[in-house]
């Protein structure tokens, strides 16, 4: 019975489309594109957007054209076990599913070229002036929030933001470590800023992003390079026996091992972001756990999309979060690939790219 | 000047002794002596058990002759970072040390025969008519609470209880799983009773305990020798994705891998109770913790001995904890090999070892 009404649903709901004109995205496609996991071709890419909804399908109630949105990679369908527990945001019929291309309902696209489908992406396909995505995973948010800067908001900038404050929760005048300083980790590390730590740790294998991080909060660094024992022991030694939180954002199984094996026993919790390869396998001594060690993973920050990122775009709006840090390039959707240049050099953080233009 | 600190308040408060006719113990020693970690002898074991005050030396203001305790195993000063830490009961101070046999204050021993010291063991050494421990090591209690019960509330009870309530937490209604059927893992399964959890699934290799666990509140068992595939597996189909919690307390590696593996993603928790062996290593695929479960250890259940133990003997006497059905066999201390025959053959939970008889 529970997956028949899940399924009316999805067939009531599934047609929210969204007018671009204003739209702004940033890149986050690498992982997908570079690893091959989806052969599924062609189709649109691009998931971290903002943007105006243009019309909805039938049974739709909760938008109207003319609303901005957020549409996210993940959502948040409000009727699975997941939705309706409080401590999980992992939607059982929206999760991310790089595999599927199509809407869920009558399992086609709504792209097309010469009577050819083209694939949806993630359930986003934002590289595109117009696309059509599952209301469950579109957020409403504020109509003055300016939609090229929270557009960041809709995948990397919340993951580790809502890392950090959601899931890691460091108290005022704690200790965080930071694996990884790209924008993931920036955003924990700005997250840690934000819950008034008072020592956070930067911890990178490429010197040149320390200075960049110190914009985020982020007040001493460490290059495991440059030491000659484990970057865990070098962060415990600072610390008088450890970080109190820790938040990993690379997504080396290594770095994960440090992340946790640094945080203090007793209190200590670290914070799983990054995306793991296949064949990782996460590996530490039983002791490190039972000494009241605590190992947490996350995904999209634990925020549930439509209930969480009006919210946090209110953060944005009150100034207490800094998003034009986050803001390194821009270029007109003709320019696109230079985006990507900009990524695959670590030339900066998010390039928006606007749709208009 | 800490350190300096914390030196003098042992020095001032480390002489209570305790008057024992009353007292009434339990055993644990087994993986101390079996596995030879600690190789100062002769020292006089023993440490669960209850008392009451006989004297207490200079500076002790918190305890009076007559005042009925617990003396535990591992202590809280009051006075490090751990205690003063809402998240830790890990006292820098009075941390379980196995290896030490003395008084911390002035390092001697306060037993001896012929004039040659016989050392204490984890600062308790009750399987004796009187000892003396430090005062951070010692619990009052109600002294309306019959001490031959709530003896065994001051190692192996309160850690499987305090797994459950303090640290994994289950909601009512909930499903818990429980690795390992002795007594820390049935008084885990008290806890999850006590929580009200409507699933308590017991997990042991001996099917014989399957039948006294259901007094714990234990309502489904699974031995994993009668399934072809990982006992993770096999909870996970019964339960529709995974149990919203899990306690291992075993300390086999394997079952801790075990148990983190078989809660559900999104909200998973499992906490691993049983100490491992020295050359142990916890394995996991880092997607099992990305996908939102979380891994915790604990330490004598997060309870502070002396903040916290008192109230755990309240809960027995207003009938909340059920402290007889722990309880199978009693033995006057002259039979106390009797005790450690029980204990090795697994005929029993806990053997009251009856000090004036």
């Amino acid at each position: 019975m529970k997956e028949q009404s899940n399924q009316r649903s999805v067939k009531e709901r599934s047609k929210v489309r969204l007018r671009k004109k204003q739209i702004c995205q940033a890149l986050l496609v690498k992982s997908y594109v570079a690893k091959g996991q989806t052969p599924l071709f062609p189709r649109i890419f691009g998931h971290e957007a903002g943007g105006i909804v243009e019309s909805v399908g039938e049974g739709v109630t909760d938008l109207k054209p003319g609303d901005h949105v957020l549409p996210v990679f993940t959502g948040e369908c409000k009727e699975c076990r997941h939705c309706k527990s409080e401590e999980s945001n992992m939607c059982d019929l929206l999760r991310i599913n790089t595999d599927r291309g199509v809407m869920l309902n009558d399992g086609k696209s709504r792209f097309s070229i010469r009577g050819q489908p083209i694939y949806h992406f993630v359930g986003t396909s934002t590289f595109s002036e117009y696309t059509v995505v599952h209301v469950g995973c579109v957020a409403k948010i504020n109509p003055a929030a300016p939609l090229d800067k929270v557009c960041v908001l809709s995948c990397g900038i919340s993951t580790g933001l809502g890392a950090t404050l959601n899931v890691a929760k460091p108290k005022k005048g704690s200790s965080v470590a930071i694996f990884g300083l790209g924008a993931v980790g920036l955003a924990a590390a700005e997250g840690a800023r934000i819950a008034g730590a008072s020592r956070i740790i930067g911890v990178d294998l490429n010197s040149n992003r320390f200075d960049e991080a110190k914009k985020f909060g982020v007040t001493e660094f460490v290059n495991p390079k440059d030491h000659n024992k484990p970057v865990q022991e070098v962060i415990a030694e600072m610390t008088n026996g450890g970080v109190d939180r820790s938040v990993e954002c690379t997504g080396s199984v290594n770095a994960m091992i440090s992340a946790f094996e640094c945080v203090h026993d007793g209190w200590g919790v670290a914070v799983l972001v990054g995306v793991p390869n296949k064949d990782d396998s996460f590996k530490t001594h039983p002791m490190n756990v039972l000494n009241e060690r605590t190992l947490k993973g996350t995904f999209f920050g634990n925020y549930k999309p439509r209930s969480d990122l009006p919210s946090v775009v209110e953060k944005y709006m009150n100034k207490e979060l800094e998003l034009e840090k986050f803001i390194t390039h821009e270029v007109p959707f003709s320019e696109i690939n230079k985006a990507f240049e900009y990524m695959l050099s670590g030339a900066g953080l998010r390039c928006i790219i606007r749709m208009g233009a």
